[in-house]
């Protein structure tokens, strides 16, 4: 029997039809797929391609489901599921896919009505494209997805959420939210927020560099950059969102770049190889773990 | 008919050892092998690997090459310059590898015998490993060799390194030395500085926020550091050669960074993703260029 009986899938986009491709593949998921988005154009794609039971502009449609995915930019979670929430049965989980779960545990409950049970999640799996042509059935395979449950979650619901992402292909843990975002700074948002800025960098240096830094890319810059071509209003809701701990994330690395720029200034050469010795460890380790 | 009758590489390790074994596989480069190293151990497995004519400890042998190639970490250039330039023939070109121009180009010319001529090189290819065993004879297959010779440098000789690379694989460039690190700097020598200092920074968080970042380098932070495994001794020399173009590029970085991070403080959302569009701009580029 499969985990839903009616799973709605909010945004149908990168991630959202990856998990409806990865529902029609192996059945397992649900017995019927609604797919709900904003835009007419989007929906009858998702149709052509063959994902979706129903598809519907109208939020009434949710007191259809008894699982329902929000998958749309991290802003976006808390006036969709304000539109959904009072069509939505008891019984019903609400999930979502947010990167950045900042206060959203604490406010989306606060407005649901009883017996519908939030439990979000976030799958550490993406890729730099977006929209309904993007997804894959196998972009969950071996990856994580992690939990997010409040505290008072009934326990029926975080293991079918587990369940769900496990049906996917992922690996499950369950963290705390404030566990969460700040990981999620250092391996994610961070990484992503360099990646952008030295673009930029090189694009403002002037279109001698610029057409040089296009030449000679392979020689790091490249790898550097392979993140940087996600779409920016995702990552201007998870900057924003995940605010704080991102910009003290950030403070932190600037100022162990300030040190080693110190120790190259004063040629101290000590310095200079313990550092790119530690930071040589944990990338040696990375591979060691098949993580790299 | 071979490019050189009797090419000498000091310092047999990846770059060295690569052109050795190029050398070796189409007999186009060099009639006769000579490969000078300051560690015996090293030398003998250069011989078991079958990647020499004649193996050697003493300068002196530079006296039967036509050919010199330097590939010894920047720092060791100079010094091993020295060493070989009292035996040094008229007529024999002295090249190099190295990361870095620097001064080079003026203090290696200033102390060599008339008649021999200085082309320096930087083949833009490498991995992270180092040694005679790290080599192969496809490294530069594709890749660009810089060709940074100084204004007096006779064309026979430029011609002879250019063809050099061209029969290793590469494609050639003439740069002036201060374009070399200027651009190198920004493609290759920061990349670098900011992949080591992000791991570095990773793990001075905590033990468990270095054991998340193991769990979770997927999600950016391992494409981000893939090049942070390389060669310590390399990197001091390159970070300490290339000093002053490296600390403006870092600076600039920093203030794109910052102006990112004040744009984050202060929700300005157009500000936000203007940056992230430019970065985008970039990183597309490459892809269409078949760079990525
Ligand atoms: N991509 C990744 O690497 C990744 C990984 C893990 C988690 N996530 C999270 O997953 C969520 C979706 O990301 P994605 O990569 O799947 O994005 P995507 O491909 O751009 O899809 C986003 C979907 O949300 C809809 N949407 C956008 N803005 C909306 C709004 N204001 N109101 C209602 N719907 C809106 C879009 O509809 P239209 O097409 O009609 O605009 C689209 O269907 C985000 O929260 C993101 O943080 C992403
Ligand atoms: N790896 C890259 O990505 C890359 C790319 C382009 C250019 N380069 C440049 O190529 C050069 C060599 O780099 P590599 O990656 O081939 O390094 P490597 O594998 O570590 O080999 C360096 C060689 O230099 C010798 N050496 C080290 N220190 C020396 C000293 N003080 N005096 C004399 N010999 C010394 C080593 O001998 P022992 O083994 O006996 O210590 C070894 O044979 C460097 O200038 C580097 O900047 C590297």
């Amino acid at each position: 029997m499969p985990l839903f009986k009616n799973l709605m899938v909010v945004g149908p986009g990168l991630i959202g039809s990856s998990i409806l491709r990865r529902a029609r593949g192996d059945g397992q998921l649900a017995e019927r797929l609604i797919v709900m988005d904003r835009d007419i154009a989007v929906l009858k794609r998702v149709q052509e391609l063959g994902l979706a039971d129903h598809i519907t502009l109208d939020p009434a449609d949710a007191a259809q489901a008894d699982c329902v995915i929000l998958s749309v930019p991290v802003r976006a979670i808390e006036p969709v599921a304000r539109s959904l929430a009072p069509y939505l049965q008891p019984g019903t989980i609400l999930t979502d896919v947010a990167s950045v779960r900042g206060e959203l545990g604490a406010i989306i409950p606060s407005f649901l009505p009883d017996g519908v049970e939030y439990v979000p999640s976030h799958p550490m799996a993406g890729t730099e494209f977006s929209g309904p042509d993007a997804g894959f059935a196998e972009l969950f395979e071996g990856r994580w997805a992690l939990l997010i449950p409040s505290l008072d979650a009934p326990e029926w619901a975080c293991t079918k959420i587990q369940h769900f992402w496990e049906s996917c292909g992922a690996r499950t843990k369950v963290l705390t939210a404030e566990d969460h975002d700040r990981i999620c700074a250092m391996v994610s948002h961070l990484p992503h927020l360099l990646a952008f800025t030295i673009c930029d960098t090189a694009d403002n240096l002037s279109a001698e560099m610029r057409s040089a830094v296009l030449d000679y890319a392979a020689s790091g810059f490249r790898d550097f950059t392979r993140i940087a071509a996600s779409d920016p209003i995702m990552w201007r809701d998870i900057f924003s969102a995940n605010r704080d701990v991102l910009l003290e994330t950030l403070e932190r690395f600037i100022q162990d770049t300030q040190s080693m720029a110190d120790a190259i200034r004063r040629g101290d050469d000590e310095a200079i190889t313990a550092k790119i010795n530690r930071g040589r460890r944990i990338r040696r380790t990375l591979i060691h773990n098949k993580q790299a």
